[in-house]
């Protein structure tokens, strides 16, 4: 049995992400490949129930510190239950947001070493990363426009943050497109739906049986 | 304002911590000190939901890294919202179980070094120690027999272990003993309540004012 690849799909709000998760799997699905899409903070019913501490009460319920323990124990819980049974069954699995956002998120909004939180998930996931991580590039206000057509006002805590947070997350997201150019892809994401699609299967080619 | 003091209880189950916790305060009071009771997993609101999350659920809910994370996160929070606010204003704090329960159970009974313990303990709670800890000493089977008096059937998942796990996590507290004496101290727990509460307060006097 061949291992299932592991792609993360990351960016800010709106960018498109839950979006391409589920267009990706049914472009794969028409490969003949199985896929999982799944999601973070969340995946599995231990983590689901860690996110739920993670979005409810006020926006300073958990210090920085606090909260990057309970992301990485979300993680570990994920990448256990739901993540690496999948993938050690050959299927495909496509996770909207993974390891990233807690490095662009809490490194950028919390203050907390990349090294520090790298050492977390080393910890609790065994250090697991994807095969490849595609980061959706929209114009923040774009996303932001995106995401308020969704669901109205934006809705849960982690929306609530000004331009200058949301150009520090971008800028993160691009910081390891740099480091690491072979797993992690910068992918413009202003384009349609499709045209999106197309460019994360572009850059899944050398992946791809 | 002289910073309080940190005291935490420690031992296995049935062995007194809450009961002394309480008469430990009662004395102390007595003597004119505030102070504050607190325990773990939880004294703090979200370390209270985290508990939760910890004691709910199947025996194998959470892997050993996992549940080591999220005793972190609980523990980060107790520290920041409750422990170091008291000690901050004066108050000694009473803590029944610190981190020394993380490193005789999640140690022993999940296989997880102590220094890895003790990394998440740095990044978490800063690393903060109790100026003293007892480990209330009673044979296991004393112990099993004072919970089962007090509640019936043992109440939580941690009460359903063999007698074997109960010897490793007694022989881990007199490990912490003989390496941090200064810190950690061994009380015969078999006497009376009054008799054990005695000698905690003999074994405070170099702290006492
Ligand atoms: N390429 C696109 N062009 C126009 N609209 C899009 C495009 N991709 C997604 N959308 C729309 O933008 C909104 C946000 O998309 P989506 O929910 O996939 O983003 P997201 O990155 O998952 O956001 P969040 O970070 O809030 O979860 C949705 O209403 C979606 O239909
Ligand atoms: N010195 C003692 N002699 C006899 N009984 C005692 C003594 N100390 C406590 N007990 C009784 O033993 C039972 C267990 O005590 P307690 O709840 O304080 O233990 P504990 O260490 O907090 O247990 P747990 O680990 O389950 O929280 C209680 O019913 C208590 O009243
Ligand atoms: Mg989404
Ligand atoms: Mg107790």
């Amino acid at each position: 049995m061949t291992r299932g690849r592991f792609i993360s799909l990351e960016g800010g709000e709106g960018a498109g992400k839950s979006t391409q998760a589920r267009r990706l799997a049914a472009a794969l699905d028409a490969r003949g490949l199985r896929t999982l899409v799944t999601r973070e903070p969340g995946g599995s019913e231990g983590a689901e129930a860690i996110r739920h501490l993670l979005m409810q009460g006020a926006v300073n319920r958990w210090s920085p510190h606090t909260e990057a323990l309970l992301f990485a124990a979300a993680r570990a819980d994920h990448v256990e239950k739901t993540i690496n049974p999948a993938l050690g069954a050959g299927i495909w699995v496509i996770a909207d947001r993974f390891i990233d956002s807690s490095r662009a998120y809490q490194g950028v909004a919390g203050g907390i070493d990349d090294a520090a939180i790298m050492a977390l998930h080393g910890f609790g996931a065994r250090g697991l990363l994807p095969d490849r991580t595609f980061v959706l590039e929209v114009a923040p206000d774009e996303g932001a426009a995106r995401a308020t057509g969704r669901d109205g006002a934006a809705a849960d805590r982690f929306a609530a943050r000004d331009g200058g947070f949301h150009d520090a997350v971008a800028a993160a997201f691009r910081d390891f497109a740099e480091r690491e150019p072979d797993r992690v892809r910068l992918i413009a994401a202003s384009g349609s739906v499709d045209a999106v699609t197309q460019a994360l299967l572009a850059g899944l080619g050398d992946l791809l049986p």
